[in-house]
This record gives C-alpha cells, sequence and structure tokens, in this order.
C-alpha cells in the first residue's frame, strides 16, 4: 500500500467523514434514520422556541437546525452530537444582540447572524492552532454555577410569555421588578393556556413513561413518545386557537406568519464597530458552547468507547457556526437532551444529524404555514420546562463542604450572572477561579520537615513525629517557584533564621517545585547571598530533572554555598552526622 | 506600664514616624541634614527636568518635590527612600494625560493632578487592605524590560528639545519618524547648547569623581561635587543665554517665567469621565511606582540591616501622592538614584525627606526668577543622561539562556511598549507572564517513576536506573491539578493504560500536588471510575497533609478503589510483593 500522502494526512485530520464514511453500510444507515425521525420531532418545537427566547423570529430556530447540522456531520467527531440551537446560548445571543439593536429590527437579525459568523471564526482559530485547552480555563464549578443561573434566567424570562404581558431586563432582580409591574395586564386566557402546557409538559416528562410501559409499550417507544410531548402540546394548542379564534377575541400572542422555504443565503455585516461590540460575547458564546458541547460529546463517546478529539470538535463547530451564519441562522452548539435522546435512539455516526437537517428542512417547506396560530405562551412553555432541568443548586454545597474557594468562584458566578447578566457572570466566574489560583499560589504552604523514625521519609514536623536537628532546617516549599511568590519565599527563610542561633544548614526540599522563573533564580540568588552573610550554607535536594537542567544553565549552582542532593535523605545523613546509624554509614562517612 | 491600647497600636502601625521620632537626636539631625543638601542641590534640576518631561510646567515638578516627601516622611518605613518626581512615572504621566488634554491647557495639569490623587487613593487601599502582595505578579524580567524600553523612549522623546525641533508620539517608531521629519528646523545653537551639555554631564558622570579624587578631595566631598554637575550646567547656560541673548536673536527655546512662592492649594477633578479615561494609567502608575520604590527601599534597608514593610509604603507612597495632588504636584515615587545618594550621603531618617522638601521649598520661593533663561535642551540633556544608565539589554540574554518562557515575556514588553507606549506594553508583559504561567501548570510535567535501587527514592524512569514492575504504574504528576489540568490528567492516564495488559495498579504520586480543587476531584473520581472498568486499582501516595484533608471531607476516598500511602516506598512494597526483601517484610506480610 502506498504510504499516505501529507495532503490525505491532512483531510483525515479536518475531515473525520472520510473515515467513518467508508465503513457506512446499510444497517448503520437505518439506526441513522431512526435516530434523525425522532431528533427532528424533538428539533422543531425547540428550534422555534429557542429562536424565540434568543428574540429573534422563529424561522430562524429552523435555519439554525439545518445547514450547521449537515457541517457538523462533515467536520465534527462525535457520533451522537446533536447541533443545533440551545437554551443558554440563545440567552447569551439575546443579551449580546439585544444591548446593540431593537428587538425585532433587520439590524437583530443581522447582528445575531454576524455573532454566529464570529463565533464560527473564533472556534475555527482555536481548532485551527490546537488551542482547544483554553477551555479548560473554565473550571467545573464555574460552568455549573453559571448554566444553574442561566436556567433560572431563562425561566424568568419566558413567564411574560406565560402571562401575556411584556416585560424586559437582563438582571434576574430586572426581570422580576418589569413582570410584577405589567402583572396588571395579564392576559388569562394566555396564561391557561401556558400554565396548561407547563403542567402537560412536566407530566409527560414524570409521568407519561412510567404509564406507557406500564401499558406494555417498548421502552424505546414509550421514550419516543414522551420526547413528542411538546410536539403534542404544540399541535393541540395550534390547534385550538385556530379553531376556537384565541388569538382574535382572546388576545393571544400567537407565532404568526413564518416565511416558508428553504434558508436564505446571508452575509455577516462587515461594519468593525459592531464587530467590536460583539467581540466579547462572540468569544464568551464560542468558549461556552463548546466546552458544554465537548463535555457531553466526552461522556456519550466513553459509553462505546470510541474517542472524540476536542480540537477538531472546535473544527467541527466552527464550521457549524459559520454555516448558521450564511444561511440565516444564529449561533449554534451541541445540545445536551437532543444528544442524548440521538444516542439513545440509536444514532451511529454523525449522518444521523444530517439526516434530522432534511427532517428540518422539509419541516421550513411544508409545516410553518401551520405554525401561524401557534401561542407563544406554548413555546415559552417548552422552555421552562427543558430549562428547569439545567437549575441544580447542589454545587454549592458540594464546593462548600469541599473548598471555600471553589464555592466563592461558584457563589459568585451565579450571583453575578443572576445580578447582572450572563457575560458579566460567567467573565467573572473565570476571572475569579484563575484570579484565586494565582492568590494561592502566590502564598504557597511551606512545611518544616523531618524524617519519619525507621524511613527514609520526610514529612511536616507539625502534622507528623518525626525525628529532627537544630544545626539543620529543612523547608519544604509545596510550590513551584516563580514571580508571584519569589519575595515571599525570600520573607519566609529570613524570617525563619532571623535570632535562631543554631541553624548551619537549611536544605531547600524541592520535591513539589516543578519550575523554578527567572524571577524565583534571582530571589534563590539572593538568599544564597544573605545566609552565606550569616554563615549559614543552602543546600537543595530532590530537584526535578526539568529544573535541574534550567538551574545548569545558570551560575546559581556555582554560588550556591552548599550542595544539591539527590534524596532528602542523603541530605539529612550528611548534614546531621549524630544522627547516623553508627555501624556501616560511619564506615561510608570516613572512606 | 500600662498596655498600649488599640489606638496607640494601630497608630504605631500606620505613623512610622512616632517609632523614630522618638529616638531622634541631634547626631541623626546633623547627617540628615547633610543628605538633604546634597539630595536638594541633585533634585532641582531633576524636578523641572521630569516636569519638563510629563509635559507640565516647571514649577509642577518643584512643587511635587514638596508635600509628597513631607507626607513620605510621616508615613513612609525607608530610612533612605527619596520621593518625587522620577522619570519613568513621569513619561506614563505625558502618555496618559497626553491623549485626554492638550498639552500646556489647564485641562493636561488639572489631568495630571487627578491622576496623581488616584494613584494615591489606589495605593492607600491597596495598603489599608494589605494588598501589596499584587505587586508579585509584575515579574522581574517584565520589570527590567519595561524599564529599559522606557529610558529608550524617554531619551528619544527628549532628541526634540536638544534639536530645538517639535516632534511628538509615544511609540519609538512614531517619535523617530516625527523626529526625522522635523529635522529641517533644526536649531543650531539650541543644538550645541544640548549636545555640549550631554557631554559634559557624561564626562562629570565618568570622568569628574576619579579626577577629584586623584586631586586628593575626599571621595564624599567628590561625590557631592559630581552629584552638583546638572546645577553646574544649569547655572553656565541659564548666564549665558540670559548674557548673549540667545534666546532672543538665537531662539534658543528657554523655561520662561516661573511662579515664585509655596505651592497652590488644588484639588482633583470630580468628572466621572475623566476618572474613568485615567483609571488604567493610574492602577499602572502606582503598580510600577510601588515596585520599584520597594526595590530600592528593600536593597538599602537590608544594607543597614533594617526592615520596610511593604504594606505601609503603599500606605506612604499613597500618602505623597495624595499631598502631591493637593499642592500642585502631579504623580511621584521613590527615585533610585537620588535614593542612593541620600543613604551615601547619610541621612539616618525619613526626616532627611522632609528637610530636602523645605530645601526646595526655598528654591521655590527665592530661585525660581533665575530659572527664567534657562535653556530647556540643558534639562532635556539631564534626562538623557539620567535615562540612558536605565537602558540595559542585558535582561534579554540572561532570560533567553534561562527560559524561553521568560524571555517572551521580557521580549514582549520591551517590543511593546516601545511599538506602542509604555501602558499597553506593560499591561502586556503582565499579562503575558500571568499566561504563561498558567499555560505551563496547565499542561503539567509528568513522569514515570521506579525506585533508585537501594534507596526509599523514586525518580523518573527516564533520567535515572530505577526498579520497576510491569503490573505497577507509578506517575508522578509535577504540578498542582486544578481546573486548567483536570481534563489532561485525565487524558494522560487514561492514554497511557490504553492497551497495556499487565498493569493492574497505578499509584499516584503526589509529593508535587500541592492542591487538589474541585473540578480535579471530579477528574479523579471519573478516573477511579474508567480505571476500575478496566480493572485496574487506582492509589495515591505521598499526599500532604492539606490537600489530605480536603480529601477527607468528600466521597473520593470511599469511591477510590485502591488504598492512599504515607510514602511511595510503602505503596511499591505493598503492590509489587516479587521485589519484597525475603525474610522481615514477607513476615509482615504474613500477620
Amino acid at each position: 500500500m502506498p504510504q499516505p500522502s501529507q495532503l490525505a494526512k491532512a483531510a483525515r485530520r479536518y475531515l473525520p467523514i472520510l473515515d467513518w464514511g467508508r465503513s457506512y453500510d446499510r444497517d448503520t444507515l437505518t439506526n441513522d434514520l431512526v435516530a434523525a425521525v425522532i431528533v427532528t420531532i424533538m428539533l422543531i418545537p425547540q428550534s422555534l422556541a429557542y429562536a424565540l427566547l434568543a428574540g429573534l423570529p422563529p424561522e430562524m430556530g429552523l435555519y439554525a437546525s439545518i445547514l450547521p447540522l449537515v457541517a457538523y456531520a462533515i467536520f465534527g467527531t462525535s457520533r451522537a452530537l446533536a447541533v443545533g440551537p440551545v437554551a443558554v446560548v440563545s440567552l447569551m445571543t439575546a443579551a449580546a444582540v439585544g444591548s446593540i439593536a431593537e428587538q425585532g429590527s433587520i439590524g437583530y437579525a443581522t447582528a445575531a447572524i454576524t455573532l454566529a459568523f464570529m463565533s464560527g471564526a473564533f472556534l475555527l482559530l482555536l481548532g485551527i492552532f490546537r488551542l482547544g485547552f483554553l477551555a479548560n480555563f473554565l473550571s467545573h464549578p464555574v460552568i455549573a454555577g453559571f448554566i444553574t443561573a442561566s436556567g433560572l434566567l431563562i425561566a424568568t424570562s419566558q413567564l411574560k410569555h406565560l402571562f401575556g404581558i411584556s416585560a424586559d431586563g437582563h438582571s434576574l432582580i430586572g426581570l422580576v421588578v418589569s413582570l410584577v409591574e405589567n402583572l396588571g395586564s395579564t392576559n388569562v386566557l394566555t396564561l391557561i393556556i401556558g400554565a396548561s402546557s407547563v403542567a402537560f409538559l412536566f407530566w409527560v416528562r414524570k409521568g407519561l413513561k412510567p404509564l406507557l410501559l406500564k401499558r406494555g409499550l417498548s421502552p424505546r417507544m414509550a421514550d419516543v413518545l414522551a420526547k413528542a410531548g411538546p410536539v403534542a402540546a404544540v399541535a393541540f394548542w395550534t390547534l385550538a386557537t385556530w379553531a376556537l379564534g384565541l388569538s382574535g377575541w382572546g388576545g393571544v400572542a400567537i407565532v404568526g406568519s413564518v416565511p416558508q422555504g428553504i434558508p436564505p443565503f446571508t452575509l455577516p455585516s462587515a461594519d468593525p464597530e459592531l464587530w467590536s461590540q460583539l467581540a466579547l460575547a462572540a468569544v464568551l458564546i464560542s468558549i461556552i458552547g463548546f466546552v458544554e458541547s465537548v463535555s457531553v460529546a466526552k461522556t456519550l463517546a466513553a459509553k462505546r468507547r470510541q474517542r472524540i478529539t476536542p480540537d477538531q470538535e472546535l473544527i467541527g463547530l466552527g464550521a457549524s457556526n459559520i454555516a448558521a451564519a450564511v444561511s440565516g441562522g444564529y449561533p449554534v452548539t451541541g445540545g445536551f437532551a437532543r444528544s442524548v435522546v440521538n444516542f439513545d435512539a440509536g444514532a451511529e455516526t454523525p449522518a444521523a444529524g444530517a439526516f434530522t437537517a432534511v427532517g428540518i428542512l422539509l419541516a421550513a417547506l411544508i409545516l410553518t404555514p401551520l405554525l401561524y396560530f401557534l401561542p407563544k405562551a406554548v413555546l415559552a412553555a417548552t422552555i421552562v420546562v427543558a430549562v428547569l432541568s439545567l437549575v441544580d443548586f447542589s454545587i454549592l454545597k458540594r464546593a462548600w463542604s469541599y473548598s471555600r474557594v471553589d464555592f466563592a468562584a461558584v457563589a459568585a458566578t451565579i450571583l453575578l450572572t443572576l445580578g447582572f447578566g450572563v457575560e458579566i457572570g460567567v467573565s467573572a466566574g473565570v476571572a475569579l477561579s484563575i484570579g484565586l489560583f494565582l492568590y494561592k499560589t502566590s502564598r504557597p504552604h511551606v512545611a518544616e520537615v523531618g524524617l519519619v523514625p525507621e524511613t527514609q521519609h520526610f514529612r511536616n514536623i507539625k502534622r507528623h513525629k518525626v525525628d529532627t536537628d537544630p544545626s539543620l532546617l529543612t523547608i519544604r516549599i509545596d510550590e513551584s517557584l516563580y514571580f508571584a511568590n519569589a519575595a515571599f519565599l525570600q520573607d519566609i527563610i529570613l524570617a525563619r533564621v532571623a535570632g535562631e542561633q543554631p541553624i548551619r544548614n537549611i536544605v531547600l526540599m524541592c520535591s513539589a517545585v516543578n519550575e523554578i522563573d527567572l524571577s524565583a533564580l534571582e530571589s534563590l540568588e539572593e538568599i544564597n547571598k544573605r545566609l552565606q552573610e550569616m554563615g549559614i550554607a543552602l543546600h537543595l535536594s530532590e530537584v526535578k530533572g526539568p529544573v535541574m537542567d534550567r538551574l545548569k544553565r545558570s551560575h546559581f549552582l556555582d554560588e550556591l554555598s552548599g550542595e544539591v542532593f539527590l534524596s532528602q535523605y542523603d541530605a539529612y545523613r550528611k548534614l546531621t552526622p549524630g544522627l547516623m546509624p553508627p555501624a556501616v554509614d560511619r564506615a561510608a562517612a570516613a572512606e
């Protein structure tokens, strides 16, 4: 077989479809088709509802569920991830675009399209330069807090549709105040439709599946029927509104006319001012979307012992968002609930996503006229029921009991998201977790250690019964030495030796020192000089290979008043002769 | 003796003058007075020159050298630090204020006063909340690079005064282009004055002192005379310009009328827009000024075995800047050269600073009319000669040979400062050093370790000859486990065990793990679960006290498939029975 050329290799890397496409057979096709039908049924009302949440016309939700899915099928590596509009990203889109353009204006839709394009371009860049690791700086607790707070915000933002009133605001308090102010103009009929839909959907979620199973349906069939709950609510209330004329005499807000046809060709705005206004939002949406998507994809892949490639996922999601931007959509990512449904329904390859796209395309071609009388309250009900499952405050309890620092990051993320909106909330969460980490590393834990008797092991003298010698001070610094703690190290050591007469030798035990940067090296040189002036020798022990390599490139080892020991035990034996076992070691020392 | 009350304690902390003031005697007074006279002689031309550099009228330089020195004498802890206008802070003031107001306008002076006030308030806040450690995030190499680049920028910015032309720009290229464009209108007389002053001052610096010593002067007297070089140049050229009427027929730019009298009472602007425009500059000036000042103060204190208190230094410098703001000055900090002079001249307490303030006050009252004919080119010459000693590119070489990461931070700081000005340069330097640190910790060094024969010590199998067992994999992670590397850890371990049949036990050696945050804990739980599914037990060894305390508060230890060993040697003995020393340990195992 000929060696594959560079080009073919690159194609393989960037086009996972070449991989799974070759072994595609009839069985796989059947499984993918079944999964696609189920996901399509679930995705139609979701697409409409999330577009409503994003403040966009409903057809943009459908458009965002067509071409982006095809793009992901070509470039994505997850076999089960279902891409499309999702709740949190829709909320973030509304927050970003809402502060720039009036909802309903052409500028609003253009800004959403531009946001999708920017987000796609950013994801592609991250993927091409293999910068997926950047997402790791969003810590789990911060994400959990952010998702919980977003769920609450989203549910609250939909209450206006359930009451048939208008309300506005990007913070929880703003929303609630605005809701309460307008509560007087509640449309009772809308409230009935909304409340009954919420109740019905909760029942479908909790009560229907067990009932169907009891009636003898297969678990898979029961699942499919339970997922069709929103479709049933949509169909029932659309029919009822049409038949009874509820939108006329009852004043029930309806979706209205939805354009029929294939997605339009659209282009993002080239206005640099718009780009700079949307830049932060695009970055945040990209990263949040990527992190959520990858965590779903990883979980599902692990269940079938498959692997996903995070850097290629960036390219897949980037392509999806650019596809959304050129086909009248808005930012998309992998959805949690629908990916699980896709997986459970038996999807085997990303082709299932492409088939789903065909299903949604058919809906856009055929079903849109039927959506005219769909009450917005029903869509709001599907959102409320979907997002309340995101709200989970248990992370606060877990974080509190484990670590106050993690708790601070989660609590701040939740409070700031609720209080000031999604962008500030998640930015502050990231900044705070990084800041707290830096703070901790800038004042590291420092232990004086001694020898655990009858071993060669050294532990903290405050926690363990250990042997020590008054002339020898061994300090274990539990952190890499770098600019932020270089001054701290100097202060600690010089304060420790001040006034203590018997100390002749200080050993810095470096087992936890993973790095010594130039600032810290200068500090060590200074410490060495000062100790030398006091007649104290400075030694190092257990310096790691990579750290030692670097020290050898500096003059520090020439200037060092003491030695570098391979192990702390060697240092201890050499520097406290009084404690040496008499027989063998004395002989060794006499050599 | 009665217990000192809380109030007295607080007074002692915040008013170091109460401490040294009590033992103040005639000898100390004499020493402080001598030092004050010498520093005053040095400070008069410097104050005028740095005001010129900051784009401010010369009297503001004098005002900035009066009340701020008194404030520092009351609140500062360094016995030798000489506060006042300095080159780098003057440049930063020019950059910040120059982008807001026209040079020479009232708005320009008000903005400089406001900047001093904001910087003072910020320093005070940092001091009161003991946040001085924040300055540690400015790494030594970044500061060194920044100072070098600033020195170059300052020297270049003064060339226009030496040539008697106008030029503008905040970047090196901008300045040079502007200079070259205007070179045609060079004033030859000005150039002669400027160039001869530069040559004279360099000669004073390098050649005069040895000459004086050879002539039999005492080293101290020689030093004082050498420091008076700028005063001599100022006096000579002022006289010559007056006598020959150079400013008239020759067109030599002169300082002009300088108001005579005590500093005026001024107030910062209360315009919130101005505050928000100056905020970043105020923060940067505060931190740069503080870091420079503290490093000088620390060095000088160490020479006399004294101590300074960094958090109180923040209060001292904060008070100085607020004093500058209310008395017509602009941002000040501790100057390197003049502090060394102060120290060498024998200053024993901060009172020397107060006496210097009296000297400058006398100058403002009496000397200002004499400054009318002082050519600006002479002041520019004193600046050029002073700042060229700041320029030191050797940090680039040191950083390159020690660590590419440190080199990247220095090089970026220098290039960005030269290319885009001081604010962007130093901000980027800080951001880059933090970013690179985070990047390194997000992809930590991981070593497989084995037992160094005939010891209980474990080292990297790639670097040392060690014993291992195929059923036991010991991995030492050289980093704290936190959100940024939680996913990395999981990837590394699962990739390592994939396909390796004989591994039954994995030990994570945690001697370098100083922290396990909640994200990493979740990762460990996941790793434990996955390994368990593969029939591999996960163990930990050498977990540190603080980390263990926290793990005990979670459920992880209950779920852990393996054990936690005090030392790696215990783990090795227990998990590789084939390697146990036959006699004693077998018996122990049989128990």
